[in-house]
Formats: structure tokens, sequence, C-alpha cells
């Protein structure tokens, strides 16, 4: 199997995803790494001998992350987050990684990839970390800002058989983003999804509030891309502003440094409960190839278990998966 | 001036509100309050002589929290809530407050106290504290699901002027909650509002993203009733998960309370600061008569506030300038 990685994407390239790639080819052998991007950057991270299974193609440009998606993807043809996806399309490899622009790596994705036969919209997936120490694969948070009904049905289809498939949950619980567990409660779009995701062949929870996302109450979260962009970014708003300003308090003066010293194991292991980097990268789902988001802040690690989600992706067939179900649970639906 | 308050509702009620109350006439001996509810729980509290600006409306029913709210309303029609609104309506007093039931409160305002002239839909605001030490007024979070963008126009005015009249702030800034700062970013609604605001009278600084919500990115932060109810509950939850998780981290070994006792002043001061009990109540905005609702685990000191901030509401006429302001702005907009 080959898996191509843009080795420019994410904050700590292309340390983390050369370093990624080492890692992901030892454990598995099987495995060849296409690392796309500056030849040398790449090779200077790969000191020695190159193994037999890492390759490198060579690119000239980079899609920063403040760069404009559909700008860039256009402009930036020799950029390696492109040509990681065209290569995937071209069944050159038969997956894409990035830990770049998510912005474009959906365009690129959707321009180059093309979407899977019967998915108007493909959708972008992420995990959100619950306190039951696992992850929330929540999906839409961004493709498809204005979704129609039968698109959340299908989400919810492929969100279930990615969890199920990939991450190794059993039955995912599926759940519907609402202001309201009982159900008629929400707008339009939830009180249409409602019944298809109840006559879906799916294990269904009903609907779930916000604030029940990070105590477990679902595997799989199924809601517009606008609304689960808005979701994504409260709840890490929300962490990232609590944890610097403890951390503000927590450094105000020596006493309290002590303090902090004595609970850092703690609080060293509630991050760790809610560190989402061993679920490897997030999946776009509804291309014809599979295509994996990793987190922009990915270490080697975060790599190596996003290319370890990509095989996994591959090796369990699960577009063809998602096709067949598809079929079946959306007959008569279409737009 | 006279304000009604629901004495049953909130967590921590009659006691709360008899406390709260006691405290408001002290400070403003100008007022009289309404205390509606059962006589006996509320004399209870009335420890010794009752103030002459102190009165006692009985009612025999209480809308619980749980209760479904249009059926609460509809069939509780003695419940100290509707009471309080009802006497809103029907001018004996100048305002209501209650700490119950979200739902039921808005229901009730809808029902008996009624929309203002030219306005659709009246909005659930609410305060997210911020990291300035100030709130963001947040509207609407919940009361209109399927909003229409002059809808948002006409929460953003109102918000506006309710954060410079009642909350004192100076030209206060509006955003739009969106996906993305960008201009032309978001769904069919926040791309149809962003000219309405650009044009509109208003201080507005664009597209505000969730994760800057806590960073305090605006004074008023304007949405449709299904995402900011989204947004608020993703905050909320979000904010009690990680406490919940590390006071159990440092409640888990004695070394570890140590080191809690020693930073516990540091973490009050922060929770201190993320406080918006200060703030007194939310407003019902676009009812004919004014309805504060306040957090629903409000102590005396909360109830006190949102009395102060509803005859804050009424003195300054906020109601009459909101009509004004809406017909320069809204001029040619209608459904």
């Amino acid at each position: 199997m080959r898996i191509a990685v843009d080795a420019m994407g994410g904050d700590n390239a292309p340390r983390s995803t050369v370093q990624g790639a080492l890692a992901a080819v030892k454990e598995n052998p099987s495995l060849t790494i296409v690392l796309v991007g500056d030849e040398q950057g790449i090779r200077s991270q790969l000191s020695g001998e190159i193994p037999a299974n890492i390759e490198i193609v060579p690119t000239t440009e980079v899609i920063d992350p403040d760069d404009e998606p559909v700008k860039a993807v256009r402009r930036k043809k020799n950029s390696s987050l492109v040509v990681a996806v065209q290569m995937a399309r071209e069944n050159l490899v038969d997956a894409a990684i990035s830990a770049g622009n998510t912005g474009a790596l959906m365009t690129a994705g959707l321009l180059y990839a093309g979407r899977m036969e019967g998915i108007e919209r493909p959708a972008l997936a992420t995990f959100i970390p619950n306190i039951k120490g696992r992850v929330t694969l929540t999906l839409d948070v961004g493709a498809n800002m204005d979704a129609k009904p039968h698109h959340l049905l299908q989400y919810a289809v492929m969100g279930s058989l990615y969890a199920e498939r990939v991450l190794g949950f059993e039955k995912p619980t599926v759940g519907l983003l609402n202001v309201g567990t009982e159900e008629g409660k929400g707008n339009e779009l939830t009180k249409a999804v409602f019944p298809l995701l109840t006559d879906a062949d799916l294990n269904f929870v009903g609907n779930v509030e916000a604030r029940d996302v990070l105590e477990g109450a679902c595997d799989v979260l199924v809601c517009d891309g606008f609304v689960g962009n808005v979701l994504l970014k409260a709840v890490e708003g929300a962490a990232a502003t609590i944890f610097s300003q403890l951390k503000q308090e927590f450094t105000s003066s020596l006493i309290n440094k002590v303090g902090a010293a004595i609970l850092k194991p703690g609080l060293m292991r509630f991050r760790k409960r809610m560190d989402y980097a061993e679920y490897g990268g997030a999946p776009l789902l509804g291309l014809r190839s599979p295509v994996i988001k990793a987190h922009g802040s990915s270490d080697a690690k975060a790599v190596k278990n996003a290319i370890a989600s990509a095989a996994t992706f591959v090796k369990q067939d699960v577009n063809e998966i998602i096709q067949k179900e598809l079929q079946k649970n959306m007959t008569g639906e279409s737009e």
C-alpha cells in the first residue's frame, strides 16, 4: 500500500511529517510512504540512508495556513498539498494525508479527488475528545455550509462506518446535534433529519446537546458544517482560554508555582486523556480517494497515527462499504 | 417603579429571590418589588417585619425546570412565572424577572407580554463572560430557530442598545458569529446579514469566530437561535467538564489536595473573573414589557443585580429607544 504525505503541512513540518513517516514504515513494513514537498527540507530530516519504502516527490510550492483555500489550490498547483491529493486521484497512491491548511485540503479533495458516486456534499470530520477517553467523530465541521436533510443522513452513514471500521468502535452510537434532547426540538433542518436517522440502519441515539458532547454522549455526532464549525471552535476556544488563564494564575507567585508543580502530574494526566493524537487523522468523507486531515499541531506520533488511520481506511475498503450502505439507506432519497 | 419577581424560580428560590429583593429595595428605596409565589414560602424567608416596598402576590403553582415550556405556560396559569409576566403586560408592574425555566419565560413573554411593534421575532440574550472581565451579550440563544437576515439585524440593534444603556458599554462593538473572519465567509444567512450590519448605524466589527468569543472579541454577538444555543452550551459544557475533571485530579491524593489548597485563591480569582452574576439578568429583547431572565443558579446577589438591570431597562426607556432605532435602521426592510 502506498500513502502520500504532504511533508510541508503542519506547524512542525517537515520534521514531524518525516519522522512520522519513518515511524510508520518501521511499524508497518508493507507500507510505502511518498513524502511530497521540498526535497532538501525532507532530506535534511532523513539523516543517513533512506529506507526503501520511503519515496520523495519534490515540489516547489507550499500552501500556508493563512492562504485563502480556493485561490491557493488553484494557483499553487505544484504545492505539496495539491500534488499529494492529485497522486491519490491518479492512483499513484492509495490515500493522501496533510496536516496543512484544512480548507485547502477540502478544496483540493473536491477538485482533484472528486466526490463519490451518490454523494453531493463530502464532509469534513473531526475528533472531539471526551471524558470517556474516546473521541466523538463529529461531522460536518465546515465543508458544506448549507446542508439539506439527506446530506446529514449521508454524514451519519459515512461517520458510523468510519467509526466502526477505522476507529474500531463496536456499533457506534450516532447523535444529532440539537438544542434539546426531545424529539421535535430544533430548527427546520434537524426536525427533518430526525426521522431519516430513526429509519436508517444506524445505532441512532437521538438528539445530543452541545454540553453533553465532551461527556461522550455519542460516538458519531452529525450536524451541518456551519454549526459543527462553531461547536468545534467553541470547545477548542473554551479549553484554550481556561488553560491559559489557569497557567497565568498558577505562575503568578512563587507559592503558586509550588502548588502547580505538585499538581503537574495530574494536569498532564488530564491533558493526555483529552489528547486525540492517538486517534490519528480526521477523514474527509465522501471523496473517491481516502484523504486524511491530520491536526495542524501534529507531532511525529500524530502523523504516524494518521498514516495508520489512512492505511486502515484503505485496507478495510471503507469507501466501498460506504457506497453499498448509502445505496441501502438512501433508496428513494435525492435532492 | 414596580418590578415583579418570580419568587419560586431558580435553584435557590425562594431564599435567593426574597433575599435578593430585600437587598434591592435597601439599595434603591424608590423601588417596589412584588414577590410572586407561594405565600408561606416567601414569608418564611421574610423574617420579622415586611418592608413597605415589598409586596406579595400569592400563587399556587410552580413551573419546574424540566417542564415542557409551552404546555407548562398554558396549563399552569396560576404559576409564579406566568403571573409575574401577566402583571407586566397589565402594567401592574414595569418589568418582570424570573430565574426559572427559560423556555417557559420566553413562551410566557411571547404569549402574555407580546411582541414590540415591528419585531417579528423577539430574541433571548445571554451573557458569556470573557477574559477582559466583561461579558459578551449574545443573542439569539434559542428563541427563534430559523432566523431570517433582518431578524439578525434587529437582534444587533436591540443588543447594541441594551449593552449601551443597561450594561453601560460605550459604543458597544457588534460581531456576527461566523466560521471565519473574512467577509464572504459563512452560510446563506450570515452572508446575507453581513452587508445589513455593515450598513446599519452600529459599531460593527465584522465576523467573529466561536474561539474568539471568550477572548472578548466583541461586546454584542449576533447569531440565529440554533447556533447561539449550541455556542452557549458548548462553552458552558466545556468549562463544566474541564473543572470537574480538574477537581477529580486535584482531590485524587493527599499531596494533590495540598497543591490544590495552595492554588485555591488563584482558582477563585479566575472563577470570579468569569462570573457574570454582577451583570444581572439577561433580557428577552423585543417584547412590549421588559422581561429579564436571571441565571438558574442565581444567588441573592445575582437576583439583586437582575432587579437593578430591570430597573435600568425601565428607567432608560430602552424599549422606546429600540423602537426608534429600528424604524431608522429597518426602513424598507420587512418579511
